[in-house]
C-alpha cells in the first residue's frame, strides 16, 4: 500500500490449480510479448503453480514452478498475486483466507466458494486491503461483474435474468430447434464433451444458482448466499413442454433470476422460464450465456458471449489479473463488492411472477368451469386457456396473469386433488414481453 | 493525490450544458437518497451549471447554481469534477482543456470533440494526472468503453463490429421490416423525434465514424481519429437492396467497424453491411445498439442497450462520475486509454471484405459470360451468381469471395464502363458468419 508508482518493475504471481482453465492462463501469460507489461507498468512472472500431480507433463508451464503444495504458493512471501483455479470449496477456502491473510490479493473463478463463503472472502480482503476479483466466475469470458460493479454503479438495477450455464442451454437449444427429449440431448450433449458424465451440477441448476447469489449481491450491494436462491432444473423438461411453448411464440429458457421485490426485498432464484421469442435473450443459442440487466436509467441492457471454457474463462482471469497487477503498481486497491444496502431475501411465497399450466383433464362438459373456478378461488386470474381433446381426456392449457408463488402452489394443489383433473403435466413460469 | 482516504466528505461537480441529458443527470443526482454516498464514501454535490439560458425554468436544478458563464465553472476552484454535456468541438475543447489544466477531473459524452481532439485531451488529462472519463460518448447506457479498458486488457480484440447509431438502426429495421423506402421511414422517424430535422450526421454515418474512431483508439491501444474512419451513409440503400438481403437470409445494418489488418494496422470504417439474419447483430432492432466484440481468448462477446435518450446516456454519466469520485476519495486516478501500440491505420484499398453487387444488365446470351470475366481479370472471385430476367434487361446479383477495396473498386470501374451492363445498382459489403 505504501509502494510508490515506478517502484515495482516486476509483479509475481502464484497460481492454484492448472486444468483446463488454469493452463490456458499459463500459456497466454507465457505467449504475451509484452503487451501486458505495457499496460500494467510491470511485468507478470507466473512463478509457482501448485497442482495434484507434479509429474504430469504441462505444455506452457516449466516444471520448475510445480509445487505439489498449495500452501508454499499462499505462504511464499515473494508472490503478489494469487489465481485460484482449483475449484471446490475446500481446501480452496481455506488456502485463500491464508493467501489474503499474508496479504495477496486474489483472482478466482471459483463460484460454488464465493457463493457459499462470499463474506468471509470479502470481509477479510477489505481488513487486509487487498483485492478479491472473480469476473471469470460468473459468464465465463463476458465482462458482467465490473459493468454491474463499476459502469451501473451511478444506476438502481431492478433485475437480472441471465443464462448463466452453457450446457443447459445447449440441451434446450436442441430441444427447441430439433423437438428430440431430454435424455437424448443430454446424452448427446455428454458425447459432445458439453455435458460432464455427473451432470448433477449444470441440470439441476445448482451452478446457475451459485452464480445467481454472485449476481444479485453485486447488483443489489448485499450479501446473498446459494442459500437464498430457490432453484429448480430442467430435468422435467419435455418435448411437449417445448412445443406448447413454440405453439405461443416462447421458448424455454433456464434463467438466473435476481430482481428486487415491491417490498425492497431481493429474490433470488433459478428455475426454466418461458422467454418471448422476440426478446433478446430467446437468441441465444447452443452453450453461449447471456447476462440480460434491467436498470432503472439504463433500461434494458444484455451482455453475450462465450460462458466457459478455457480460454474465455482465462481471458476474464487475465482481465482481473492485469487490474490487480496495475492497482500494485499504483499502490492501491480497485472497487470491491458492496453490501451497504443489506437488503432482505424475499419470503419464496410472496414473488409474483405468470404462469402456464399444463393439465390432463376428463374430456366432459363443465370441467372447464371446474377448473376456472379452482383458479379464482386461489385469487389466481387467468389470462388464457386453450383446450384440446385426445381421445377421452383433454389437454387444457392455462396461461395466468401475475400470482404470487403461495397463491399458484395453492392452486396447482387443489387442481391436484380435483377429481376432474387427472394429472397437472406441468407448472411453467413465463416472463414478460421485452420493450 | 495527495489527499489520504477518508479526508474527503464532499465532491463538488460542475457540469457544462443542461439540455436533455444535463437535466437526466442533474434529476438522478437531486433524487438519490443516499446511495451514491454509500458507493462513493463522500457525498456528491452539483454546485454550478453552465447554460445558454440562465433564466429558462428547469425542474431538477436551482436557478441559484445556474450561471451563463462556462468559464467559472472551469475555473472555480472549488470544483473537483466537470461534466460537460454541451456537444460540439468549440467551446466544449478550449472550456475542457482550461478544467483540466486547472486540476478537474473530467466527464463528457462528446464523442464529435473525443474523436477529433481526444489525443490532446488525454495527454493533458495523464499531464495533469486527473481523470478522463467518456463512457457516454458510444452506445448510450452501454457499458462498452470500460470493459474494452478493463475487463479485456488480458485479451487481443481482433474485431469490433457496431450498430452505434439508432436513428439509421430505427430506420433500416422499419424498411426491413415494412418494406417501405429510405425516403418514407425517415419522414416517419422524424415526426417520432427518433430523426433530426437535419438528419445529415447520422444518416450519413458521421456520428457512427466518431464512435468507431472511439472504439477503435481503444480498442488497439492506440491514437485513431474521425479522420481515419472512412465513412458511408445509407441514404443510398433501396427497398430492393433490403429485399434482395432478405431472400437471402441477410439484413441490412449500418455498422462501425474496428479491426486489426494481417500487417497489424488497423481499418475503421462505416458502411451499410449485409449480416447474417442468425449473427446476433442482425436481432438488434429499432433505435437499440450492440457492440459485437471478437476476441482472441474471448470470443465473440456482445454488448446491447439503448444507444441514446436522457436517462440512459445519464446512467453512464453517473458510473463515470462515481467511478471518478471514488478515485478522488482514496487520491488517485483510475485507469485512462493507452496508446503505447501505436498500430497505423491500413490503407483503404487493402481492407478485404465479401460484396455484393447488383448489375443491371441486358437480358441476352453471353451477358454473364462477359460479367464473369471483368471480376475475374481484376482478380476478384465470384462466390455465386443469381440472375432474374425482367423485360428486356435481367438483374444479376453478384456475390464475391473476400476481395480487397482495390479490387473491387477496379471492378466495378469496369462493369459501369462495360457494354453489357446498363448500371452498377448497389455494391453492398458483407459480413461473415458468426460461429
Amino acid at each position: 500500500m505504501s509502494t510508490k508508482a515506478g517502484e515495482i518493475k516486476e509483479i509475481k504471481v502464484g497460481m492454484l490449480g492448472c486444468g483446463v482453465v488454469g493452463s490456458s492462463v499459463a500459456r497466454l501469460l507465457s505467449e504475451d510479448s509484452g503487451d501486458f507489461a505495457e499496460r500494467v507498468g510491470a511485468t507478470l512472472k507466473l512463478v509457482q503453480v501448485a497442482v495434484r500431480n507434479v509429474s504430469a507433463k504441462r505444455d506452457s508451464v516449466s516444471s520448475s514452478i510445480l509445487t505439489g503444495d498449495p500452501q508454499k504458493v499462499v505462504a511464499d512471501p515473494s508472490i503478489d498475486i494469487v489465481i485460484e483455479v482449483m475449484g471446490g470449496i475446500e481446501p480452496a477456502r481455506t488456502l485463500l483466507m491464508t493467501a489474503i491473510n499474508n496479504g495477496k490479493s486474489i483472482i478466482t473463478a471459483n463460484k460454488a466458494l464465493l457463493a457459499q463463503h462470499g463474506a468471509e472472502l470479502f470481509d477479510a480482503a477489505r481488513k487486509n486491503g487487498v483485492d478479491l476479483f472473480y469476473e471469470a466466475s460468473v459468464g465465463g469470458a463476458i465482462p458482467i461483474l465490473r459493468p454491474l460493479r463499476e459502469s451501473l454503479v451511478g444506476d438502481h438495477v431492478n433485475r437480472i435474468m441471465g443464462i448463466v450455464n452453457g450446457t443447459t442451454n445447449y440441451i434446450l437449444t436442441k430441444m427447441d430447434e430439433e423437438g428430440s427429449d431430454f435424455a437424448s440431448v443430454l446424452k448427446e450433449a455428454q458425447a459432445l464433451g458439453y455435458a460432464e458424465a455427473d451432470p448433477t451440477a449444470d441440470v439441476e441448476g445448482h451452478d446457475a444458482a451459485a452464480k445467481a447469489a454472485i449476481l444479485a449481491g453485486l447488483a443489489f450491494h448485499s450479501r446473498v448466499t446459494i442459500d437464498d436462491v430457490k432453484c429448480e432444473g430442467i430435468t422435467g423438461i419435455t418435448s411437449r413442454d417445448i412445443q406448447v411453448a413454440h405453439d405461443i411464440a416462447h421458448v424455454i429458457k433456464l434463467l438466473a433470476i435476481a430482481e428486487k421485490t415491491d417490498t425492497d426485498a431481493i429474490s433470488v432464484r433459478v428455475h426454466p422460464t418461458l422467454v418471448p421469442r422476440h426478446h433478446p435473450l430467446a437468441a441465444v443459442r447452443n452453450a453461449f450465456n447471456a447476462i440480460f440487466v434491467e436498470a432503472e436509467s439504463a433500461g434494458d441492457l444484455m451482455f453475450y458471449g462465450r460462458g466457459a471454457g478455457g480460454a474465455p474463462t482465462a481471458s476474464a482471469i487475465l482481465g482481473d489479473l492485469i487490474a490487480v497487477a496495475r492497482n500494485k503498481v499504483r499502490g492501491g486497491i480497485g472497487v470491491g463488492e458492496s453490501d451497504y444496502a443489506a437488503l432482505p431475501i424475499a419470503t419464496v411465497g410472496a414473488v409474483k411472477t405468470r404462469y402456464l399450466i399444463r393439465l390432463d383433464v376428463a374430456d366432459k362438459p363443465g370441467v372447464l368451469a371446474t377448473v376456472a373456478q379452482l383458479f379464482a378461488s386461489h385469487d389466481v386470474s387467468i389470462e388464457t386457456v386453450r383446450q384440446s381433446g385426445r381421445g377421452d381426456s383433454a389437454e387444457l392449457i392455462v396461461m395466468t396473469h401475475e400470482a404470487s408463488e403461495a397463491s399458484l402452489s395453492a392452486t396447482v394443489d387443489a387442481l391436484s386433488k380435483s377429481s376432474v383433473v387427472k394429472s397437472v403435466e406441468s407448472v411453467l413460469r413465463v416472463v414478460g414481453n421485452a420493450s
